[in-house]
């Protein structure tokens, strides 16, 4: 069981719809984090030149990562500079509080 | 030196605790973030549909992570869904910001 | 093309101060959050012992992250206790949600 961490950075504006797309597709936990950034899109002439934007980040199988990214990059593209990034990294392991062992893939 | 990083999604409501068992255990760092998701406990009933979590993330030896994650399960776990989870990731370098250099294993 | 994700936690106070200089050294994207903590330096005689500070989080390339953790020892380190930490994680993939396609190293 091979385990991945998805990270999203987008706008807030588009929080709702990735959210939506996310459970939509049976996604079985996200945490979302308030952040501030930037990247392509620089507020030049603003005193924060930073951009508030949301994190999402989903624990998941290898297996799913592909469709989860193909989600959100449809969910949250606008064309414009500033629609974000997202970033897959490895994970060792997880384990799920409740029952105070390794999670099992059909909980992940 | 083989570092890992352990993230801790928890209920608000664990925090405290949580945080006093890292403490009395000698975990030399966390740190805490305020973020919202949901996972096997969704709010259907309410607008707002993401629960508020707690997010703790420790850096720390390869060696240390079973003690550690075994705090975490025996202080957060309730026994109830939307206990949270833990996950463990692979961390090449720590460096220590005070002294400009990598950190040593009895710094971490 | 081998990817990375820098982790800085450091004093809200030296923020201003980093950032610039991640901004002046070319450093395309960052991602800023308010997270407490503690490490080094503990609040030991406040009720909340844990500390403000900030995390900035940057997904690189392999041949940047040494020029980036050192000008972040650089601006951030103060050399007292408190100064925080920086942590260099492995990153398998990145993709632009502009153009809904895997990052290339020039955009990243």
């Amino acid at each position: 069981m091979e385990l991945k961490k998805i990270t999203a950075i987008i706008p807030n504006l588009q929080l709702g719809k990735v959210e939506q797309s996310l459970r939509d597709m049976g996604v079985k936990g996200i945490t979302v984090s308030h952040v501030k950034g930037y990247g392509e899109h620089k507020k030049f002439f603003s005193n924060d030149w930073l951009s508030s934007s949301s994190r999402i980040e989903i624990f998941t199988l290898k297996d799913k990562v592909d469709s989860i990214v193909q989600a959100i990059l449809e969910s949250a593209s606008t064309g414009v500079k500033g629609d974000g990034l997202i970033a897959v990294l490895p994970v060792e392991k997880i384990y799920r509080i409740r029952t105070k062992t390794e999670a099992t893939a059909s909980e992940i």
